[in-house]
């Protein structure tokens, strides 16, 4: 895949994120994806995701930076939300809080396989 | 410059952070370069390093993954290193810690200008 191809894939999977569209999930993520050296798999890693969507009714995925270069993906998203109850372990509690994640994809055949993400915790203890 | 110039400028600015080369940093740095939305300037980068290095007699930057399209770069560093005292609002006290930075650098005129790192504080703190 080229890095415009890559960067194609990456927002029709953000798109597919933000529409909450889990049972497409699969048309981005491999069956066998690891996130941050855990081995979820397809079904693990959807069960993650309505697990965030649950506890952050109004998470949003937005892309602030994109940089692409096959096989890799390397995203910064901006969130701006309010988690429900604890948050990171910090007790957040509905609050609004804005927060970057910094995160890599390895993809294989067209499909993500192994993320490796980290959120801006200290961020989010600056706003609480 | 090409993906690949990016790369080879990026692991010789890393090679001079190992090498506490500080003098040489303006051969890597933009003179306005902006940390974290800090308008730092060469200088004060500069000085955020000599206080890292300061406060972690070992700091050492592995470059585990590189990504690379113009004009940014996206790196994941490894870090295992024994904070003295505090780090991040952590009780580290020269413990051995491993944690990840995950960062995005943008280059102008074959210079780094901006640079969007986050800490893997929450694996600092599994540790602890």
């Amino acid at each position: 895949m080229t890095p415009h191809e890559l960067a194609d894939l990456y927002r029709a999977y953000i798109d597919c994120l933000n529409a909450r569209a889990f049972d497409d999930l699969g048309r981005f993520v491999g069956d066998d994806v690891h996130h941050n050296g855990r081995p979820l798999g397809l079904t693990g890693y959807r069960d993650m995701l309505m697990d965030d969507f649950e506890r952050i009714p109004d998470l949003w995925f937005r892309v602030e930076l994109l940089v692409c270069e096959p096989p890799h993906i390397a995203s910064r998203l901006a969130f701006d939300c309010s988690p429900k109850g604890q948050f990171l372990d910090l007790a957040v509690n509905g609050r609004r809080i804005r927060f970057a994640e910094n995160v890599f994809y390895r993809v294989e055949a067209g499909r993500i396989v192994d993320v490796r993400s980290v959120l801006d915790k200290t961020a989010i203890e600056a706003q609480l």
